[in-house]
């Protein structure tokens, strides 16, 4: 594992609920910073690879007949981050870019953990055991009111929910607090912004928090 | 978790290295209990539900064009069996059955751990999570000299060999070592067995455990 403080490459997660508003910012940040001239790997959990796209196959799009468990649906995200840690974020860090990952590390101590009500430090020792020392320099969270987020997946889905966006408002409403309470236990590394803004006002807030942390 | 001190099933899995002779003694031994009376639920791993035949697939057919790393193997191997215990083998403790498995928890702490040199420590707590309490009664390993095992994987497989099977004579000297040492580990669980006698002997030795053992 390469020791990051040496290296000049940045990592920025972005992390929200389902119609949070995260894919939009994503795409505004990775503009701004193309614009000054930045190299940018954009990348996505789970996926981002070869394997982990065919691991999200599995996880979002296909149903078991007695239902995946907690467990399985837990290490298959952790696989599908451990490829991406050592074949795509570690090379780009390493050679100097900014990497942009759509969901990394919280999505599971959110999704797996908060909501499946799996216990926090299994969850946790599986995680570190994916990723190896490779956190984020920034973790930008988008958070809106449960009822705004399945308001809004209901629309873009018409019809065709996958397996997450099938959960139920409970489901939602404890994802949004634990990604709450990941804020108040990482205040270093994890940025709440308020998704209920217009886009310009969220785009401008977060490009001032990178600019303020990534130097 | 249910308690299996309480239950009145059995479970025997079997390890060993590739060309061993484990799946002609696992037929027989199933055979013969099957013959004795009790319902048998014969499984294998990686696989054995319909999202442990997914990941089977991925695992061991697929390339993927970086290669996998160690640690999304572990992970997926993890998955797999994660489910296979909750959705398959402790159900058919609980009624009584007996489980005979083709691989468990020990391929993964000599495939994985030993032989792909991932520290004890992690593929231990990995394990820990995917299988919870749930232990075979009884681990019957078949070893075979790696200089066998290599011969008849080569004419078995025929040209066409599977990603674990490409693996060269190193690796499979340290799974065989690894497997001895999992006999010295936990004598309790793990039998070892001389896979160079012939298929009778051998059936006759597992049965006589497996009496003695199981009851």
């Amino acid at each position: 594992m390469p020791n990051l403080t040496i290296s000049s490459g940045r990592f920025i997660s972005f992390e929200g609920s389902e119609g949070s508003g995260k894919s939009t910012q994503i795409t505004r940040l990775i503009g701004r910073l193309r614009h000054a001239g930045r190299e940018i790997v954009s990348t996505r959990e789970p996926g981002g690879t070869d394997l982990g796209e065919r691991i999200r196959d599995i996880l979002l799009h296909k149903d078991e007949g007695q239902g995946m468990c907690p467990e399985s649906e837990l290490l298959l995200f952790a696989a599908a981050r451990a490829q991406l840690v050592r074949t795509v974020i570690i090379p780009a860090l390493q050679r100097g870019a900014i990497v942009i990952s759509d969901r990394y590390l919280d999505s599971s101590t959110v999704y797996q953990g908060a909501a499946r009500n799996l216990a926090p430090g299994p969850v946790a020792a599986v995680n570190g055991f994916a990723i190896g020392d490779v956190l984020p320099h920034l973790t930008v969270v988008i958070d809106v009111p449960t009822e705004v987020s399945l308001a809004r997946v209901r629309q873009r889905s018409a019809g065709q929910p996958d397996r997450i966006e099938r959960e139920d408002a409970p489901f939602f409403k404890k994802v949004r607090e634990a990604y709450l309470q990941l804020g108040r236990n990482w205040p270093q590394r994890v940025v709440i912004f308020d998704g209920t803004q217009s886009p310009d006002d969220i785009e401008n807030k977060i490009w001032a928090e990178v600019q303020k942390r990534l130097g």
